[in-house]
């Protein structure tokens, strides 16, 4: 079975992009299985400190072993969360080059607004230089998520549709 | 005299960026006074945390009483450095809103290429959302950078010339 | 009275976007005064043309006249209008330099989704070669128009409200 | 043998784009076949007029027939040339959808400078939403074109080989 790695932008515990994780990995369950690529531990990037920081390596591996990557992240500031974007800074320096051909997708919610657009094009300019191959469509970007997610559930039925679909899409793109 | 925040966005000693900042300190002194503004003790970002962590609030406070700002930052993975997004995160949040209305500008070196283009387009799209004036121009790239910058010095005479005349065009703009 | 040029991104006649910018004339006329900068007869651009074709040295002249520009424009293909792009390909060319250091905003609708925000921001990076002076904020996004624009008029409360809101803003930038 | 359309961002005949795009039709003649698709007798897109006008209809079918394309543009104020999106505008709206799920890559020259890095992530945004399949690497961004291209010929050897290693990689991802 394939394997996909979940990378969580956000650290709240309560982030409703970890919900949105939650539901997508028990909804992907019958066509791969995913796991967490954990950014907690990562220290701020420093060019001058080993670059084989063992949460940095573990998380390559984890990366390396997988078949393909999906981000679940909030949009910080109209980009990529400084969080997130350090475990990306760290993981390009590492030379096992995690992401290299790497198929990968982007989703993010938002408590209002427009569904992190903006991070996601960031992410993908990014991903440029990673040499990431990112599913173009369907895009992901729940926005209004505060009345599509609560109680750490996703209760809109159409979003739970539309994630079942980008899981068809993702899962034939692995094959 | 008129005080101006310097952030650099790169956390190495020895990081281009910095010799950068250290320069314009020197060339800019008949001009305004420059403070460098640490990012190097902020936390990775948390929304559960506290969000007046002590080195964010030092930070904000130096950036509350400054007149402009200006970034020295590399570019990582052709974005901003997660490190530098991340001090933003924080300050974003931060209750006196430091970047709010405030004049800022945005100086980048790289070794080779193409002088942190990719990097100051994603700052100036962050910027929308802080409410950051940035100045349109000059815009500072400094590609090649290895053949300008050595020993902790900028040894190229162009770009000393260059940087004199972005001071000229931040001075005047902070008036 | 301050004088303001609208710029309208699509040629359609019953264009949303030029629905919006009619709107947004009257509701700004005790504050300013606006006229349609047209686009409509510039020709492909084409370097090896005589650069001073009329239509683009009368909107230049407009433009240089006015003490501000809006842009009105819908989003196509996830970036600027080629119509739009176009025109600015040739007013940059224009000896009079009509964009440099003006004021300006950006307003745009689509039918459903987000707004035009990936217009929006490849405009605010074409604006810092031309030295355009953006307005941060407020953005105004419209999205899901079909419910907010009915028969040549903005129906929608809020969204009236909000352009007014605007018109107050840019209104007090322009003093 | 497979077949590559190349469109051509700028319409002035001496254009450097032009010639790369010549040079690159030569070297690349053992590994594919290059035809331009041409754009300068696609009027400004009006969403009025009837969209099967011919020049696009004829456009869309080159690229329909063909296995890739590559882009070969200017930067026109920090963006994509409006003649250029004008055309993807309509071929947008072209019932046949040639960009679909179509591999292509970017390839740009500027007399100083950059190279078209803004141009080209830009032009990328753009294939996220036609399904363009990008090329991640290598990027071509040819800067200080005036040192490299003389009477109508690439004269810089490193250049050559470059395009020459781009097209290697381009004519794998072809099969």
């Amino acid at each position: 079975m394939k394997k996909v790695v979940g990378l969580i932008g956000s650290l709240r515990k309560e982030s409703i992009n970890r919900v949105v994780f939650n539901e997508y990995r028990e909804l992907s369950k019958a066509h791969f299985e995913m796991v967490e690529g954990e950014i907690k531990n990562i220290p701020l990037y420093n060019e001058d400190l080993d670059s084989k920081c063992e949460p940095v390596s573990d998380l390559a591996q984890i990366i390396n072993e997988s078949d393909g990557v999906i981000f679940f992240s909030p949009e910080y500031n109209y980009s990529i969360p400084g969080v997130l974007k350090n475990a990306l800074d760290w993981l390009s320096r590492d030379p096992s080059k995690p992401f290299d051909n790497k198929i990968a997708a982007i989703i993010g919610a938002t408590p209002g607004g427009i569904g992190t657009a903006r991070m996601q094009y960031h992410l993908r300019q990014v991903g440029v230089f990673l040499n990431i191959n990112f599913l173009n469509k369907p895009e992901v970007m729940i926005g209004g998520a505060n009345d599509k997610i609560k109680g750490g559930c996703i209760t809109d039925q159409a979003t739970k549709e539309f994630l079942m679909k980008h899981i068809k899409v993702f899962s034939e793109t692995l094959k």
